[in-house]
């Protein structure tokens, strides 16, 4: 059995995001995932920039993106974060962007993140915090 | 046998590309592989830009990065760009970016990415165009 | 007497955003300044994509920032976008990056831009369109 | 009598840098005048990251862009960056960026920006350290 915990945000495609092909350049996904991120983490109680003060930091492994359709200018995306597995010394995250046509979701964008937990002084791994670990035993 | 052609460029990394974290942001080596991407297609004779005005644009894929240890601002990076097959619809470039430590290479990120071609009114998927076929045949 | 019409948006500071020195990097204030530009001329009932669509770009003449505070990761600052002439064969906004500590609003970076109005086709200058200048109109 | 010290630098527009005008995108100037703005301070012998390791950074205080021609995808532009002025607490750095056209520098853009000095540790505003005031004694 699976269990995993999914948080929807809207990403609208800005001018800056665009390139000359006329499509959301590939670089942006990493930034809307990094996005889509934050705004789970606060969902589920865990408020990033608290975790850095309290010591941990989360900097990132490995980041893979598959691109499936161009995204254009003005565009409302969806932006899926999904958490699937409990964090030891990392988490991972997968992300869908879809866009709605005709009532479908259609996909985008999939890609998927993994992250280290270290220390803000020692800049060593660590194990996922207590607190962190708890917050997420209450939604997987 | 294994024939691959590879290209060196430099990266400095700029303080925009820092984050709070006091490194170089994940999202930047997105930029840095486009970067030596297009340097090593102008060395083998293929420019890109050459390439749209004849009706052929290459968007991305996939791509992958694994990041192995932090780059710092100023940090002058070694990009190692790779191409070690002969493209057909679709074209793959690894990537390597280096730091000189002591006189040895270590390991700060790796990468791939996975472009496509596709005609530029068409929007649709197109073989790769012979004279880039016969550029890349000259040195792999 | 001025008319002025004004348009609030939130603009919550990412992690990309900062730099080493642990605020949002300057460039960035210039992506918050589009996002409130666009946004501010959504509500008025003209759609930036809309007018590209109908044939008109506007491409930026000038732009200044002023930086006041430094602004911080997770930060949610207020983005305040304010018209305040009609426009001719130009157009000028201003903008107040806000943030509120103790129900007091302190102003983080203020700054404005004038865009032109040109030909998609042409690439020439144009006045603003009359279907514009009636939106605008109505609100100041 | 005016004493001034210009550097150039050359910028290649990259791909990410356009939009869907074509055109390089009007938040990167700032970056490309940060790359030169580094690049003159480095030939003057004041290596920026240096500065901060010595306990002084250099947050914006101001910035201004006026925008004169488009510049296009794979264009090697020239970025002339200028100090014309001792620097007290502030300094202030002219930029123009060129292209070469028939062997005759065409106005890009034009901006200038003005930092400050303040302690790393402080926060505070502080004159200029006297090691950067003797740099640019050589200079101008």
């Amino acid at each position: 059995m699976i269990m995993s915990y999914s948080c929807d945000i809207q990403i609208r495609v800005e001018y800056v995001d665009t390139d000359k092909m006329g499509v959301a350049h590939n670089s942006n996904y990493f930034r809307y995932f990094e996005r889509g991120r934050c705004e789970t983490m606060r969902k589920i109680g865990i408020n990033y920039k608290e975790m850095e003060d309290k010591g941990v930091m989360m900097p990132l492994v490995e980041q893979y993106a598959k691109y499936l359709r161009p995204a254009y200018y003005d565009d409302v995306l969806i932006l899926r974060t999904t958490v699937s597995e409990m964090p030891t010394a990392k988490i991972r995250f997968d992300y869908q962007v879809l866009r709605l046509e005709n009532q479908e979701e259609k996909l985008i964008c999939q890609g998927y993140n993994v992250l280290a937990f270290i220390g803000v002084e020692s800049r060593r791994p660590k194990a996922c915090p207590l607190w962190v670990v708890e917050k997420l035993k209450k939604v997987l």
